[in-house]
């Protein structure tokens, strides 16, 4: 799989928790490759979602390549436990507090055998990504203001954000994704695809509707 | 219900998170009426386990008693939310940190109608809860070092502990329940009753053998 | 002065700051010997205040005794600032985060030649204090939960430590002072007189009612 | 009022605070449009100044239109209390912490019907003002290192920010306010306004000079 | 070795650093059995020394008992390169910051052969103790504020919290080593062995002296 | 001496701490100008080395130029120790928190009549150290992630930001030295002074083999 391949990803974040193995088995049964997890510590971000347990929960009811996005401060510090849960992909902000750094933490996921990713919160530019270009996976360009679900996806300020990682990932013959997450449904997706994004991580727009193979049918038709 | 009544509280830590409106109903049927929901944010103790979202998610499966435990730092910038997802009692920790006090945060938790409680780690002396014993429903006295299961009781270090909050509130002519967590199995429960406790908050113990309503007889006959 | 002195302190906290020197002038004209300062820096208390330029200001307007209350972090990088500013009594709470060390900070105060006090928080019992008993000229036991003016007298959950701190200091044959503030008026200062405190800090007591001789005679008859 | 309309505004950290309905009378009675309150936590800055009570007073005092910039942490936890006290514009620091993040705080201040600023440390380049460009009615450039008066113009390391905050805000069609704060006087004024500064607050140079009327024609005559 | 056994323990904070083999050696050579390396953060006490580097290059000048005291944050995140550096007792602070608990480290230290002490800040009572009192080979009363050399004993703080804590561990039937550090002197020293002590920090009574063999000498002779 | 003249520093990090002196006179010896010292916290980095102890005990062995790299936060509140300590350069980093500000620290550095330079850690772009560009005499730009030795030198992340601190250098007429600090041996020296460095901190590269004067000479060579 290459950076022009459109992948939707649900966000377990919409899903029903109280059937989780469930809700897994819908993605799965509509064709869905990645499952996004967003992990949340109450600090980094103003909600406290799940950890390293519900990963696990997750690793064990689907072979789905599990997307772990860890929107908390000390990643390095709960990165094993994240790796040992099954994340298939860890994904860790510049913006967050490290007791080592950003760059040996995407190394030692690489190490691990992972794939390692960068996000950047509404409030970074692109540039804060650079440093890092040589060493991802992924580049996750948040595009609502992390914590909660329901956001209006911020078009204005995200976009040419994403257009710049693409544009400087394409000059340089790297091959990172590059993936949107907040606010994506069908009017917004193609936008973001025509910025560069080929993940699309969508919360609402795939657990919300009750016919799932439609709801899934529609995004990946918007973004192919 | 006084502070008399012995109770099993089963943890939803120790579920099976895949499947948690079954686990939800699986102590319902063995006549279980708190279920105990361990928050955990990754600084105040070192894991992270869930948020309000799982609680509002059990919440929309029962209507047992929800005994909330916040292992969180700002218990009372997060409060509203742990109200508006559904618990019916919020027990908060005396060594975490808050925007506001201790002592406002438990009011607050009363002024909308639930009850509160004080935790104390088990590096906590009880002397610090004495400050807070008029405005309490429940004291939980942590039997491990809280962040992960499977931990041994600590009966040398915490028992004298309970034994102290129980004798206050009789001294004192105070109603609180008195809450054992952590290592409660069928050897230690009696221990804990017999320095004081009612509440025994059961992981392993409960979720743990495949023959729930033997469990729960077993768990409820020790500490008859 | 001894601590057998009844005082009682207007706090600049109540007073009207669009006319700092009339309100001074104000207390100083019903015979007022100690002013009350309250510190507040947004992150000990959740709230505001002012800092060492307030306190200047006062000084320059009088010569009555300033007596300042530091509810904020770090009172040892900030002091020498608020000696600067013409402070003779110097407050610090044992619960604030500190560069050095609470009995280092009482040393300098004293050093500078001026009175150092010890202040407690509601959720903080007297034995916290015990430790800097030799070294301080005055207690205070905070009678709400400070940030915020207008709230209740804790009488239940603070007039047994303030009897606590006069015993032990009678026991002990040393000489600080009993402050209380937080909720004083004519109908509760007598009970903080009688659990023994000596110095009244009064907010809206004070400067609220329009007729100024008529408010200090009263609070003064109900501790004299 | 445009970006193109120069104003001299006073700071209220000069004006002499035993007197401050005075002082602020002083500024209107001399045509002053917007009076300027620096708000200081002792944590984001090394200085406390005062904080919503202060903004509160002189609300009561003036119909002014009240520049509040927040050299303060959390600036959105203590948000609603200075829109509660009166605020016009509220200028918040890209390099302060958040509960939640800088977009959503100026959200907020505009969803409350108020005017946003975002305000640059002279640490920091203009580039990390990019991503609220289009969010804001305000960008202020500490022209001193923030904390205390009597500092000096740094005219190399903040004029080109400056500069490049008027180009880049002529170039996108932008329309915010350039605003300077630090060492502003008759000879440094003019080079802030050659640079694309049209707000000018002006400390001791305004209330420094006895004669008011007299400081403020030359204040304002140099920056026509 | 008993708690019975006193013994003179130098600091390696008073020798000279330009040589530190050498220094050692004479502390070996009147005889001394236990050295002392006082770690110091910047953060836990207002002072920087030294890390595991040094008590490395210690270990490898000698098989004396290494005696090191962290006066630092998080002496769980930074336990294992102590370890691994050769401490033979590693002692932690109460007041420290733990990702983890005190317990926690208390047991990781033993779990790993070592010996494990609890230090004392001389803000805190010697309840903050209790809770470890079982799981502990050694309990250091600091004796003077931490982080700088020459300051005075303080007798009146800290004499009774010593005996407090020899009393407690005589009537609990246990076997923690009693250790004082700061200020220890000839004439010190023998008030400190009086309420229990029998390991004395010395710094600069040992290694200031010229005549190592007669400051030995005095100093084995005063606690005797 | 000028930003043209290559030298070689050997770091004391790397040299053998128990016999300091003699460490410092072996590269004295061989010609050694510089001397490089790294202070690390615990904090700022993932290590901790020394503090201002070791600065002085190194400054009593030699005449040397001290050229002392703080890995800590808070070095303005520390500065004066670094100072008094005997260091000749102080080198601070942008990413550390400052109880006042980077600007300001720089100027009381050289207010003391000392050199002042700026550190950028691996995950910092060059354009962080603009705003200091003219108030620094050295530029120090870290090829390994700092904390531990050993670490291999990242070229392809580092090389592109020290050739844009030169060309910004010389296109404005500056004159810092631009120091790279981390994997610096004989093969890594030359691509470093390819891109613009001329001060080389040599650890391993220096104090590991056992001919000095034959490491100093080929390290001196491969820069000339």
């Amino acid at each position: 799989m290459t950076h022009d391949t459109p992948l939707i990803l649900p966000s377990l974040l919409a899903a029903d928790w109280s059937k989780v193995a469930a809700e897994v088995k819908r993605a799965e049964e509509v064709g869905v490759q990645w499952l996004h997890l967003d992990v949340m510590d109450g600090a980094f971000v103003d909600n406290i979602s799940f950890g390293p347990q519900m990963v696990q929960t997750v690793r064990k009811c689907t072979d789905m390549y599990l997307d772990v996005h860890l929107m908390i401060h000390r990643p390095d510090h709960f990165l094993e436990r994240f790796l040992h849960a099954g994340a298939d992909n860890i994904t860790i902000h510049v913006e967050a507090r490290y007791d080592t750094s950003v760059i040996e933490t995407l190394r030692r996921i690489r190490a691990a055998g992972k794939h390692a990713g960068i996000a950047l919160h509404p409030d970074t530019p692109f540039e804060a990504a650079i440093p890092y270009a040589h060493e991802i996976d992924l580049l996750l360009v948040m595009t609502v203001v992390p914590g909660f679900g329901g956001q209006p996806f911020m078009e204005k300020q995200t976009m040419p954000k994403l257009a710049a990682a693409r544009d400087y990932r394409d000059a340089h013959g790297l091959k990172y994704h590059l993936e949107v997450d907040g606010g994506i449904y069908t009017n917004t997706a193609p936008i973001a695809k025509a910025n560069g994004a080929n993940l699309f991580v969508c919360g609402t727009s795939f657990y919300g509707p009750a016919d799932t193979p439609q709801a899934m049918a529609e995004l990946t038709a918007c973004v192919a």
